[in-house]
């Protein structure tokens, strides 16, 4: 017989297969398929693995930053992705998102449950060199995804440089030499048309 | 001007976008569309976090565990998935992915090529516990899959009860109580159809 440990532990790792139908604005590379976030969130931790050398605290917690990373978008599986430059959907975000965690991290054992509500309201609140340089990667990534999707995010109506450069602004503090690649896309794209100026 | 390091990170960090389109046999569930490569390393790492008081070799280096489950798939952006009961599949794995791993990995820096391709080896050839402890998550999180998909893969020409006790021996020396859980898995699974006996 299955503990009742194991079996709580087990219950929630097949819930959480729902941030795979989770879908955000975001395209695959070399698709028209939108990203799902359980995709973009193994790629924040790859980046966490070979990107952490620029961090600016130095010694920085890469376990935590990794764990941070793989269940900072848990919460959408009941509370959906909210686009990051829709004003409106930001208005109830964090209620939204608070009663997510609650019941999906509930599912856990008391233990893991108070470390992983740990992790995410470290990651919402950016209390930690470890939260602000994973939030230096979440802004990243989809800038990457965009450049090489000649720009699909941005092209949606409203969005300006001036956005994208204030979503990305965590990273010029907390990882300098990472905001002088974001600033160079920024400008190619666009002067590539990619992104309204 | 980004540095020529850094360049290097970022090509990497573009190229296994591709893994998200590297298809494997299980379906997500409550959908019908397989899973791919990048979800599932996700849902392996996240499990590796919740499930590393299982491994039988207690003190396991948990931040090695998820480097190699976040990795060991990248090969197949060249090497394509081979599905695990295919004997001719297997006939030139080893020979295909060796060949993917070089060329991907070296797209990093040296040091950090050097360091991946190590973590990828000791993941392949099961060399320390933590690469053990790897492969029991690799194997129990496609159980979990296929048991709340109606036993989706097993229902595949050929494949019997006994196949997939074989698949997951290693479980069994390496992570004893999450054995115990695949056993009534797959008795239940038996009982209920989803697996020939």
């Amino acid at each position: 017989m299955v503990s009742e440990r194991l079996s709580k532990q087990l219950a929630f790792i097949v819930e959480i297969d729902k941030l795979k139908q989770i879908l955000r604005q975001s395209v695959v590379t070399g698709s028209v398929r939108n990203e799902n976030d359980a995709e973009h969130s193994w790629h924040l931790a790859v980046m966490a693995i070979l990107l952490s050398e620029y961090a600016s605290t130095k010694e920085i917690d890469i376990l935590r930053v990794v764990k941070m990373v793989l269940i900072h978008d848990l919460v959408e599986i009941d509370a959906g992705d909210t686009f990051c430059y829709d004003a409106k959907g930001y208005e109830d975000k964090a209620q939204r998102e608070q009663k997510a965690a609650d019941r999906l991290f509930n599912l856990l054992p008391s233990d893991q449950a108070s470390e992983i509500m740990e992790l995410w309201r470290e990651f919402e609140d950016l209390t930690t060199p470890e939260a602000r340089f994973a939030a230096c990667l979440d802004r990243i990534q989809p800038l990457l995804l965009n450049y090489h999707t000649n720009g699909h995010t941005w092209k949606k109506p409203g969005v300006t440089s001036q956005m994208v450069y204030q979503r990305n602004a965590v990273v010029e503090e907390n990882a300098p030499e990472l905001y002088d690649y974001v600033k160079e896309i920024i400008e190619s794209s666009i002067n590539k048309g990619y992104l309204q100026r």
